[in-house]
């Protein structure tokens, strides 16, 4: 039976997420009910990233087994026709041997969050960026985020709900540039905790407004104590860029 | 009486366009209505360009007489407070002697126009983009594009209910390149005729896919003939990106 390795694009605008959820559209169903439509049996998608309602995705990563055997271009055009009620579309599918797993192979992921600093409210990018009407400062936060890379217990940007067994995760990469009028802060680990890119954002926020300092960061963090951290950044930001395997 | 001159940004999805109409919502009517709302007198907005529905602007260029006196950063939050109901937003105010003409006194107006090529339908630039299925070549775009540059009668490129007296106009750059998997032209004169930058960008989107030569776009310049040239390429890939003055 051939595994089929999807790369997908949406716009987590208005879905309830990756995941299946009596509550409204999520990615995993869109999907998974267009494979239905032709493929004449169910199919269950494994992802990379069960990402939250309202966050995008430039290049999630998923994958299926199927009976049918199909050439990946058509099958590519097949779910996106199928899919086209939802801001859904697969860019790319692949043939991969049975050993390939989207969630548990994965080495890497990576994420941007988008935060846009201007006075006047935004139109094209609303719901595709945190919207700051003061000005922050992306090399104060960038120094700030460096004392999270590494090894280290992340009770602190841990959601109170999140249901992993350890709060231990090493970070590759957090790095805070502006690029015009938006501040880009791109996140790199083999996995995360719930929230935890969100709850680090939230955090640097607070140092970019000159509220918190590195120290503060820091010491956040050794707190290992989510009440100590900053607000969880809205999910609107944030997107699933890549998942490398 | 003070003269206001406005930078205003708009995601044209689901907009009649720039003037107001009956059959929907404008951006001259959610401006001057959210105008009137705190002047307490109909204010009458003049502007660098009428753009057509679903066309949408990064940076264009207003202006209107009021006789109230009010700072600028207030009368900008003033309108944005009351303009929220539509994706519009004033990015700039500026205080302007009589003698400002948002339309008559501009000296440069300039678009962009995005295509986006690739298989995979958009999700995030939905009503963003102009979805070409196929590659284009912007090499060859480019090359074809650069005959139309100077002071040339257009009417091959100006729709038929255009209301101008003369189809002459004067470009001054139509540049065409490879941005990702996007392709971006744009275009710069002084005025424009009536679906002028987007009948140019469906007659080289026509070069972009070998269908026609450089030499093919000379020979429709010089008919002076709108069945000549290409389709009118959709509104949601237009930018009214900047007005000059």
């Amino acid at each position: 039976m051939p595994r089929y390795k999807l790369t997908i694009e949406f716009d987590g605008t208005g879905l309830v997420g990756w995941q299946r959820q009596d509550n409204g559209p999520s990615v995993q169903q869109a999907i998974e009910d267009a494979c239905a439509k032709f493929a004449h049996q169910e199919v269950r998608l494994h992802t990379a990233g069960r990402t939250d309602a309202g966050v995008h995705a430039l290049g999630m990563v998923a994958h299926f087994d199927m009976e049918m055997d199909m050439p990946v271009r058509k099958l590519q055009q097949a779910i996106n026709h199928h899919v086209k009620p939802y801001r859904v579309s697969v860019l790319e599918v692949e043939v991969v041997d049975e050993t390939f797993h989207a969630r548990f192979e994965c080495l890497e992921r990576s994420y941007l969050y988008r935060i846009l600093c201007r006075s006047a409210r935004p139109t094209l990018d609303m719901g595709r960026v945190w919207w700051h009407q003061q000005q922050l400062d992306p090399q104060a936060m960038h120094i700030a985020a460096q004392c999270l890379i590494g090894n280290h217990d992340f009770s602190s940007f841990r959601a109170i709900k999140c249901q992993s067994n350890s709060p231990i995760r090493t970070l590759d990469e957090v790095s805070v540039e502006q690029v015009g009028a938006e501040i880009h802060i791109r996140v790199r680990a083999r996995s995360f905790l719930h929230h935890q890119v969100r709850n680090i954002v939230g955090t640097l926020a607070m140092v970019g407004k000159g509220k918190w300092t590195a120290q503060d960061v820091k010491d956040i963090l050794e707190a290992k104590d989510r009440r100590r951290g900053g607000e969880t950044a809205p999910a609107c930001g944030l997107y699933f860029v890549e998942a490398r395997y």
